[in-house]
């Protein structure tokens, strides 16, 4: 990463401008369209009504990861096309909701016109990912790409080099097209900044599209891009997930490859950020992850793990072997926020199917969720306060301390730093106490095998993904229903259960288990909700990323069955 | 743990005299024996001369890990005697070299038979360790028994339960049956406190048996258990192993699980401790290591890895997949220390060696290992003034600033700490530039395939366990020829060699690449490391252990074919 000049160095309102200027002239002029007026909430079907993809492109773009790679490795599409269709539908998509950073078109497009050649030449396919377009989160350094993290004080930097795992997709074949948006910081479950501005959700635009992940989540819903790779720190690849209606998998740390990643509160060694895939299918996750394992990424990532991608896990060896019977155990809330009616529903849809499919259904009892959550903010904000200041004062740049549209006039968020850091020594101790609270975890889990009726433990735990689905801008303030599986170090994926709907999703009233509870019930009413998607997480244990997979397939299909 | 009472808590003298006096009626009367007298420097060979141990305890006690297996389960030997005999045995140690801490016979005694009971009736073992005595450093819990790792402040501290590796080999059927002695916060590559004192080397009392697992060196040196684990920080289960001539692994972090253990800076997350077996043979730690793994500690400790035990990998199908043909490097320095000529010529022996066998050798290009130390340093001191001072001051006990043997009147040793502490953001910077290394110098291991012929990179590095073999008491200032793996967290073991020899050992002059380089060189003199033990290290990459345990049985075999 090239340094900084932090010597005569714009004011962060010109970079910004700067930044927002060259980003509009990349885009092509002939794919520039008219988007609907901002009270048109629901855009999501725009891009196959605007008349810019023809019938072919908009088939492409409909089509799942694994029948993409397909057409690709046989010729039948070429990567010029699947990349044109997609970058047509990727930058419709951003004048929707805008959710892109960095655009590079004309790099993309020579990038699959070689990987045409190259088929066409040997008979031969580059690897598993042969021609298929990947979006990134804007942390995910390309080499010549500047990486902004929504910081307008990093406008100008250019990487010297690729992320690892840009370099290893581009070893399988993957064509990396677009970046996209991200809240400042990166600390916050929305998407917002002084540089890109906000990107909001394809299917009620008044609503966010959740972050820090955002951008990925609104292009993938908008089928903009076949796969996305977001990066979870305390829910960021699960929330814009579960607030855009897709598949996405937190794996545990180090089951991908980080390096080379431009990221938030770098060098805190505890509770770390992981890479993951976010897909309009579950085989477009089960292909990327199996692919980038297959390149051994511990040879060039430190961190790493040096695990293979199991088979033998992916077909539930230590789950029964069948997967067929299996136990799950729904947790219907955290012991600290009730989740909305929606949430409560969607719940009870996936208990229904799960039954009907043969498997077993229990209760989770969730244990010191509020006491994690707590803790895990504690660590990420023993240093961060002081990081944000150094960052955002080379230029002045104001920190943002709220992601509501009145950027100026909203309290801030619980979430923030409330404090100026804290000693190594003070850091150790909340550490030391995670540690111990991750045993008692494990231990509890691995005592409901007395339970289950299978002899083993229970084999996920299915939860929501947040106790609300994508909330009205700068409303997101509860991320513990992802946070604590970070906490754990537990893989988790989401998947798609249904939307809202007013007639079934009425307010419910329940009793508080506290105030910021009551804030919560009082926010919602269907109709502010109208059209969003409703999402749920399957929680398995660490580095179960084949079985966690496995499994959400599973209860895929089982709610495909029930429909 | 159960809590410290804080109140009327005697003076640490008092504390230290009690608990010292508690451990000596913890013999048998009939097992104390007249040791030589302390001008008597090596005392190896009194174990089997005292007329405490019979011909088959002798028998048994020189018996290598996998036999005394196979005899335990077929009831050849029974655990009751196999037990006694090596309980015999590290009694005669402890009075030889002061290498113990807790000692429970009955309770061992008790054990042993249950389990020989359990053959008897079943015709099955318990496990894979049926009936094996393991000593333990004092840090692994045992439920009832105290665990002060040497601070006199802890003396009454009695466990409420097992540490996990503790659980997981009793379920595979092993006897517990001694603890050993530690440096005062573990944090010294010697062996002193003012609870038990010194441990010395078996091979030469005025010399270290290194640290700080360095009662379990001079045990198991002495045959006094046939297999020890230690807990390894920055070397602390290799420099006692080089030292008192073993083989020791150190794992990475994660593949064994350390739940439970009473450790020095808990909660620093970053350059983690792990715990090792120590043994006489390879193969004995193979066998523990396996049967560990087999046992998926991750099923009980939150930080083990889910990595089964790989047969694939102990058969090297990564390293060309026939154990033949393979590149070793052997650093020859370290770029700060030169080792002295004992050393110098044990890497000549083993290249040599692996020559012989039709193994090709290169020479090992270190990068950073100053600064790789450097950092690690830092990390640790972070906090660890605070938890000194913490720990120490509720009963008054002085914090040991020298493993020397007059305590009082030598310098603080260089690695102690020397500041009162950092805050979180400043370790975060610490601990991002320890990533941007480790990424580099795994980059440099895999450039290095353009040299080794083998079409692979490097197979593994040959290097020293530090640049001496056991000092004289309180002259062990250097380890970083072990903390750069652990900063580097590459799996790492230490095999025998040879012993310092006079008359091919003498004193070999060369440039100084500094000050302490000289120093270093000045205190070597052959007559002074009289019999000690010479015994290198082999170092493999990340969770690389099956592959680390097989090409350190080819060394070995090479090296005693070269004989």
């Amino acid at each position: 990463m090239a340094n900084s000049i932090t010597t005569d160095k714009p004011h962060w309102t010109a970079l910004a401008a700067e930044k927002k200027q060259r980003q509009l002239e990349s885009i092509p002029h002939e794919w520039i369209v008219t988007p609907p007026s901002d009270s048109t909430l629901d855009v999501s079907a725009f891009p196959e009504t605007c008349g810019l993809l023809n019938a072919r492109e908009i088939e492409i773009t409909n089509t799942s990861v694994d029948v993409l790679l397909e057409k690709l490795a046989c010729a039948a599409w070429t990567a010029v096309d699947v990349t044109t269709a997609f970058y047509k539908r990727a930058i419709v998509a951003h004048q929707l909701v805008n959710c892109l950073t960095e655009i590079f078109v004309d790099r993309a497009l020579a990038r699959a016109a070689e990987l045409d050649d190259y088929l066409k030449t040997t008979g031969q396919v580059v690897g598993p990912l042969h021609g298929l377009p990947i979006s990134f989160k804007d942390q995910l350094c390309i080499k010549g790409l500047e990486t902004t993290i929504g910081y307008a004080s990093w406008v100008g930097q250019y990487a010297d080099e690729n992320a690892v795992l840009i370099d290893i997709l581009i070893e399988c074949g993957a064509v990396p097209f677009v970046r996209t948006n991200v809240p400042q910081t990166l600390a916050w479950p929305e998407t917002f900044n002084h540089v890109f501005g906000r990107t909001t959700n394809p299917y009620n635009r008044s609503l966010t599209s959740g972050g820090s992940s955002g951008g990925e989540g609104a292009l993938v819903a908008l089928k903009g891009s076949p796969l996305g790779v977001g990066c979870d720190l305390g829910g960021s690849v699960r929330i814009p997930s579960a607030f855009c209606g897709l598949y996405g998998l937190r794996p545990s740390y180090g089951r991908l490859p980080y390096y080379g990643i431009r990221g938030t509160l770098d060098g805190q060694d505890s509770v770390l950020p992981v890479l993951g895939p976010m897909a309009n299918s579950v085989v477009g996750i089960k292909v990327f992850m199996r692919a980038v394992i297959n390149t051994k990424p511990w040879l060039n990532d430190p961190l790493a793990v040096r695990k293979k991608w199991d088979e033998d896990e992916y077909n539930l060896v230590d789950h029964g072997g069948s997967g067929k019977n299996l136990c799950f155990a729904i947790m219907w809330d955290d012991g600290v926020v009730v989740p909305h009616p929606p949430i409560r529903r969607s719940l009870e849809i996936a208990r229904a199917a799960l039954q009907n499919a043969g498997h077993k259904v229990v209760d989770w009892k969730p244990i010191k969720h509020k006491l994690l959550g707590d803790i895990t903010r504690d660590i990420w904000n023993a240093g961060s306060a002081e990081e944000y200041m150094i960052t955002t004062s080379a230029t002045g740049e104001p920190l943002i301390t709220s992601m509501g549209l009145d950027v100026a006039n909203v309290t801030v968020a619980s979430f923030r730093p409330q404090n100026d850091g804290i000693t190594a020594y003070q850091l150790w101790q909340l550490q030391k106490l995670r540690q111990k609270i991750r045993k008692e975890y494990l231990d509890h889990w691995k005592a409901t095998a007395s339970e289950t009726g299978t002899g083993r433990p229970v084999d996920a735990i299915i939860c929501p993904a947040a106790p609300f689905v994508a909330t009205p801008h700068g409303k997101n303030r509860y991320v513990d229903y992802t946070a604590v599986w970070n906490a754990l170090d537990y893989a988790a994926a989401i998947f798609p259960v249904t939307t809202v709907d007013s007639t079934l999703d009425g307010k419910a009233p329940h009793a508080f288990y506290n105030d910021f509870d009551k804030d919560v019930y009082e926010m919602y009413d269907p109709e502010k909700f109208r059209n969003a998607p409703v999402c749920l997480q399957l929680v398995g244990r660490t580095l179960e990323e084949e079985a966690v997979i496995r499994m959400t397939e599973i209860v895929d299909a089982a709610l495909l069955a029930a429909k």
